[in-house]
């Protein structure tokens, strides 16, 4: 599988990944893509001893660091005693990807319209690997992009599910509807709620930003918008959980057809 | 409806509240329960005014402070220019909770099996109330209780929903099934999918801690144990997600009907 991460170069063309699982899932699966390991000195045992021995094994310069030097580079986060530097994966084209895909089968792709906050992102992608998205679409301005701390909210998912990064969500939907995506845009304000119809087979989830919702412009691109019922006088639903519920629906009609 | 607060004071039974959501929600909501409003002198005019009148109107206590008293008050969490000291709420009897329920009517209550992390129980919270659920029931030792940020994280729905603070989460879950409640387990080890069949009227959703899952003991309790269907090698969901999936599901069945 190809891997995309946005390129936000702490240095030139590489980034930080930290916490336990998204750095194991990097050192096991990725190895070619990791520069340096910077372990706690002050990590257990049993843990360090697992590091070491994969780092050996693929070739990995590995430096044991005091947990203050992990702090600074992660900026605070919970880097739980490690931190990689890492090449920054290249972005593959929208049209090689659409390509890529086996068109005879239910497919799911997540477009993302402005999400600002990295956990919100880190959170969604990991929803989006759960409920067998086979991608996630995100712009490249004014939008949360694939860093260290997504990668560790999403447990290491997005190190795993496909990430395409565009330049413009409404040619992204025009070119998925002729690539024969049916595109559902989730919208409170919509009149028809997620469950009067079924989940298309070929469904592009178009997920709004979290203050604005799904821009104007998002919507009027979209095949159809759908709301999720809500009870409560001033209830909403944070935008992973919104999305989260949006792709489950159609994995609930498409369950062991996935592509 | 009564607010329930576990009762966790950083002074002589009181508690902070901040984010301009939550405490808008507070200051009118609940204004009896508002000792004091602390304000960020740096505050734009118009968020200024319209706190300066509500707390004018309701007789309470207003402060203009420097943003560094406010940033130490919330332990650097976000407080957006404003922290509200209010009375601690009273925890609710579980039988008197229960007893006050239509039992005619469909019912979904939410049991927190030792969430730890505020701000997965503040998403509850507030998926909770968005999705119809009637209360949340957390136990009071090894667990998160509703906090400042539990509260700004539900986005307000945390001084809303019916919280309830038991002592024991097996003995909560006897006296939901005497009520009439029917309790469904989240597990991922569960053979049976969320979906293979229709939600009971009267659910009792358990929802397991985030690093173990549902225990042992909680679930032997259940009527029965249901997982979310997950694709990916290493695919797991967010505890707040999960519990979202799990009440969206009751609330497909029910809605419409919610007491």
């Amino acid at each position: 599988m190809i891997i995309l991460v946005n390129v936000k170069n702490p240095r030139n063309g590489t980034e930080l990944c930290w916490g336990r699982q998204p750095v194991l899932t990097l050192l096991t699966e990725y190895p070619s893509k990791c520069l340096k390991v910077l372990l706690s000195e002050s990590s257990d045992k049993t843990f360090s001893n697992r590091v070491e021995e994969i780092a050996s094994a693929k070739n990995i310069v590995l430096e044991k660091v005091h947990a203050g030097v992990l702090e600074k580079l992660s900026k605070g986060e919970n880097h739980q005693g490690i931190v990689v530097r890492m090449e920054a994966l290249e972005p593959l084209d929208l049209d090689d990807f659409i390509h890529g895909l086996d068109p005879a089968k239910p497919c799911m792709l997540i477009i993302l319209d402005h999400i600002q906050d990295p956990h919100n992102l880190g959170a969604i992608i990991r929803s989006a690997e759960a409920s067998g998205a086979s991608g996630v679409i995100f712009p490249s301005k004014r939008s949360s992009s694939p860093t260290g701390t997504v990668i560790k909210v999403s447990a290491g998912s997005a190190l795993r599910v496909p990430l395409i990064c565009v330049v413009n969500i409404s040619r992204t939907l025009q070119l998925l509807q002729k690539a024969g995506f049916w595109i559902v845009g989730l919208d409170h304000k919509a009149e028809q709620g997620i469950w009067e119809d079924d989940m298309p087979s070929r469904l592009g989830l178009v997920v709004g930003s979290e203050g604005e919702g799904l821009s104007r412009l998002a919507a009027s691109k979209c095949d159809e918008l759908r709301s999720i019922p809500m009870s409560g006088h001033t209830a909403s639903l944070n935008a992973s959980v919104a999305a989260a519920i949006g792709m489950y629906e159609w994995t609930r009609g498409f369950m062991g057809k996935i592509s």
